[in-house]
């Protein structure tokens, strides 16, 4: 079993030493408890796509759902993650000057893969944005994919 | 037809207005054609995930590959893309203290839909850090999943 | 809204006419209402990928998911639907000599795409072989990819 | 190094005890060479799924991606695979009353993974009806996903 004080440093370098472009972007840490995280990306005008809808940049939802899914990896309690696959469906565009939130679930994990599925939303979880399904390799464990 | 002007002006866009985060972290265009696109990230120390390792964090692969695949969306001719879905098996981690390169071609398009497939790598296209697959909406075309 | 009848028609149609290799292969309803639906996939001997295992062929899994994922968005209550992209991660061999199940939810539905999340298990949903994310046409809408 | 027998004898193994449903729908091999297999599709009348338009069920095609995608994982020489991850694109339907082909490719192999690319068509490569990205655990390797 993983050490409490391992999981937490583990989320503190995913919120900043290996996220700095979460940091950049000012994505926000919602909540996380094991096997579950969420985050929020607030609009910001300098994110706007296009001026003339008001829009979060679509690379913005892309960037919420990789580190939402990747810290509720992390949140199962083992150190050290890496995404194996990642795979998004985008539903439709985001509100107009709204933030955009990302919640993760981790529903199955084993001793190196965990995986993850989430949803991006702006007001309403069961009016997705976007929905994301992932595995991440876990705990320092080699890629499968790996030479020998 | 499109326009070559409104493909070099939805190119700038791209480049710069919605893509805060590519510029942000240092992202480069290496080379744009009708349909094929590459960009690479350099390597930075403060974008290292693992200091032991010296590797790039993981998210900036997913980053550069979301990027390079509307880059390429975007060099077929049509002025405004959206992601409609993208997916990206990792093979390995980069190497450290190097850049990582994204190319990306448009396979097939139709009126509404761009699908791309593109590589990350480091040193070799056929020795892959990843691969992605995706598909994107052309030309302000609603969502097909949008509401009536 | 659909006519209940062109529903139950629907779904008929989806059990014979369109999936021979379903009633070839043995797939059984084992529940549908709007939105949801539940088929099985019996253990067979000659379906046995290794006789050394005992374990259904992998093709089976991916046929279950493909054809529950669709009962799923026929049932929603439109008449004719196609995929338009279906993905599975398989998480473990299916138990030896046992029959599979796939579940399937459709989460979003809009006029003319359903977004569906599916499940494959052999005892527990929670403990599963295989999960599928899938987005299908509806209503004999064209496909987005369509030539103009 | 595989000997090549075991790399034939697991083809003939995925070609008949491990794809009944192939053989039962008649796909067809085309050809297999280390790391490239193409299969074939009949068309056949009653594997049509609407009547009205006599183009072949979707399933047909996702069946024929599944397989093609496992033979050319099985071509590179080891024997036992099994599908760790699958997704695929359709672009449209198929051509009324023709066959379709799958051709696939394995681009990148470990010890232990094939990662795949396919294409399933009508009459041009270039003009498809699907596209898959794959990958395949080789050689009886565990899952990552396993169980310790």
């Amino acid at each position: 079993m993983a050490d409490p004080t391992d999981i937490m440093a583990e989320i503190a370098r995913r919120m900043s030493v290996e996220t700095p472009q979460a940091a950049a972007l000012g994505i926000e840490l919602v909540s996380v408890e094991p096997g579950k995280a969420a985050m929020r990306f607030p609009w910001r005008e300098e994110l706007v796509g296009d001026p003339a809808t008001g829009v979060l940049a679509g690379g913005a939802v892309t960037t919420l759902l990789d580190h939402v899914c990747g810290l509720a990896a992390a949140s199962t309690g083992l150190s050290r993650t890496a995404t194996l696959d990642l795979r998004i469906d985008y539903m439709r565009a985001a509100k107009p000057r709204q933030a955009v939130t990302g919640q993760a679930h981790c529903y199955k994990k084993t001793r190196t893969i965990a995986f993850i599925r989430a949803v991006a939303f702006d007001d309403d979880p069961d009016d997705p944005v976007a929905t994301a399904q992932a595995a991440f390799v876990l705990n320092g464990a080699p890629f499968p994919g790996a030479a020998p």
